[in-house]
């Protein structure tokens, strides 16, 4: 088996994920989908729902990497703060079954899977679609946390041959 | 052993702990103090960190119950998002390990203990280590987070009493 990669959209109601694996400088489609957790109640069960969703995620499909989007709020203080806690729910629970966790700007991610910084959400879809040989196009937090991966994929792919070519 | 309350002030860089006892009307000291966790490199690093700290303060201590301050942030959306992510590794830690999480505002806990919503960090040292009998003045982000542990004993208390004067 080769690394597996583990890519997350987080978000305080939809959190989106993607798993891909790399082999022979491929990636291969193996699962994504996204956690729902707007109707769960309390602040504190929709964190509780966001970390037990990715530890599933992460036990089942055993994913060494995680990769996820450095968010950033423009206008809405609360909203920043809402976003924060999920995606704190999320770093948690890839940190507490070991996985080591890479940032990524959505600029790069959108540059590593379209070409361009600027890119629709339907663009990333039919790339991930495209890319990944997928029979059906995948929901858009799902398709962003697969772009995610896929661009780790991509840099550490460019890390490994910039430390080959100094060695 | 009566119900011990895990009262907790979540910060990006310093996330202050305490725990009392509370049996027969009257709570107890039982611990407080700060995880700092400004120099523990990456952000996931330090979101584990506090994740980590949390999950052994409640392992020795063994709390039932966590309060946490509702927090606002009313200029910096950069502070939210940092502020956000913080909180939610410190509530994933108390909901991963099976505490029930309540949030209180800063104003209600200010007002429960110090007896006016505006308080300042020395007044609330102050009115901790005075109502809890300590030797020494406690860590400002010690005392909040016992202040808060304090404010949640209050509400339950008067919860209870509601609860039997209607039965």
């Amino acid at each position: 088996m080769g690394l597996r990669i583990l890519g997350i959209d987080p978000g305080s109601r939809i959190t989106g994920f993607g798993v891909v694996e790399v082999s022979g400088g491929k990636a291969r489609y193996i699962t994504s989908g996204c956690l729902r957790v707007g109707g769960e109640g309390s602040l504190p069960l929709r964190l509780k729902a966001i970390f037990e969703g990715i530890s599933e995620v992460v036990t089942e499909f055993s994913p060494q990497e995680m990769a996820i989007e450095q968010v950033f709020v423009r206008h809405n203080i609360d909203s920043a703060l809402k976003l924060g806690q999920a995606r704190g729910a999320a770093i948690c629970a890839a940190t507490y079954l070991g996985l080591e966790v890479f940032e990524y700007t959505p600029t790069r991610i959108k540059q590593a899977v379209v070409g361009r910084g600027h890119a629709s959400k339907d663009q990333v879809q039919f790339m991930m679609k495209t890319l990944l040989q997928l029979s059906a196009t995948p929901q858009e937090d799902a398709a962003d946390a697969l772009a995610c991966a896929l661009c780790h994929f991509n840099s550490r792919d460019t890390l490994g041959l910039i430390r080959k070519a100094m060695s």
